[in-house]
């Protein structure tokens, strides 16, 4: 496993729901930034593969909520790629309470590398990206962290 | 006052906030299915004003919020024009509680008109959806209504 | 499997996102408005469960998408129970294209009943709520739909 | 006018809509996460505020769209107190892009103050949470903001 990219994440208040809790499909736009996240940081901000013409299309998702966030909570985000295919990523995330530490979901997202240009059509992942997605994988955690 | 176009809307779950009311911003959500329903009645459907590469963009809101909706709810939407401009138009929706009618919610949207190939520029309404939203305006409510 | 409970669902403009199809989260709350109409369905509404004191948090979800959804688009959803433990829920979800009937997205969603007094903790499904949930899934299709 | 309270918030992909910009929907929740983070630099987190059975609603909502936000942008909203009332306060925030600094939009958000054990009921508001909004108004901005 690579050395995760962590963010911190606050609740929003309206991301709440009546039983006071983090509503469930929340976790998935958190996934989302901290992908994004991780993509920024190793320098193929997803905004910048849009503007080449590329598209990650979400096809795959799993979930497991293990304990309930609350609006005041600030959430610690650590996601890394798990596997990357000939079209696909499939980034891994745990979602940590950020003072505490304790594990609230862990979660799984596969995007499918799609040409915008011709309505989404499933295309092979760029050789740049998949090097950038090679190095960040194959970088071995610093052996504090491990 | 023209007719209003009436859309009921259920609450979803996810719109409930941990006050255990409709989170405000969701209105603003109801008030989008509402007018884009009218749109749709009058025979110009949204999706189709787009594929025209024209865009309408909110410029404009304000809503009062006078009781809460709350899960369970089914609300009750009027909608109607209240005015149009020569780029411009401005829809006002009363939201009610569909069984007991009581007032939740009232606003008002201004959209401009915008061409989508010219990076959302302002442009004019184009004269035959200035002439459908002209009858809407001059329809007078049917008697029993008013 | 039981009949599945169906549900047309009509894209609202705000599920779109920038690459032009439904953000993949919107499905969490498609699935979550068919499961609750299921229940509705059942004669269990859920603003009834928790009236009691349940609540129904989701502690599972795993999601595959198939084909986009856009605007302008009607869904279809199809759900059913696909297994009752003693204290869970799974429902299985099929989401079509409601005129092109073609398959969109299927989702299982496991809900943990939960005491609402006692902090969100574990506990039993009450009995009556099994017994509707077992009726459902014993349900034979009507030979016409299998 | 005090000094404003200052909040960078990045935009989330799925607060992009299919016309390429930020959904005007989410311009509520940037203003509600700048409101709160305000009363959190004054000291009232309006998590506080709640443990303490006091809600603060919203009533009233006026938002004006100026130019358009992006994916890929992040936000600057500047946000104060505009007017403090007997059981009332009215929030007034500035969103501008944070790099280029232009404005993109403006807002007016009015919340009561209400007891969450008496469902929501409009009540004074405390003198301690006056006190502190009253100090906020009061204070100068720094010469060299001005």
């Amino acid at each position: 496993m690579p050395t995760p990219h962590e963010m911190l994440i606050r609740v929003r208040y309206c991301e709440s729901d009546q039983m006071g809790i983090v509503h469930h499909a929340s976790y998935l736009v958190y996934l989302e930034e901290s992908r994004t996240g991780l993509m920024r940081h190793l320098g193929i901000p997803y905004e910048g593969v849009e503007a080449r013409g590329i598209a990650m299309a979400v096809r795959k998702v799993e979930l497991r909520y293990r304990a309930a966030a609350r609006y005041g909570d600030t959430l610690r985000l650590a996601t890394w790629v798990e596997r990357c295919g000939a079209a696909s990523i499939t980034f891994a995330t745990e979602v940590r309470h950020a003072e505490r530490g304790d594990l609230l979901a862990t979660g799984q997202v596969e995007v499918a590398c799609c040409s915008i240009a011709e309505g989404l059509r499933p295309m092979p992942l760029p050789d740049d990206i998949r090097d950038v997605i090679d190095r960040h994988r194959s970088a071995e955690p610093a052996s504090g962290e491990s």
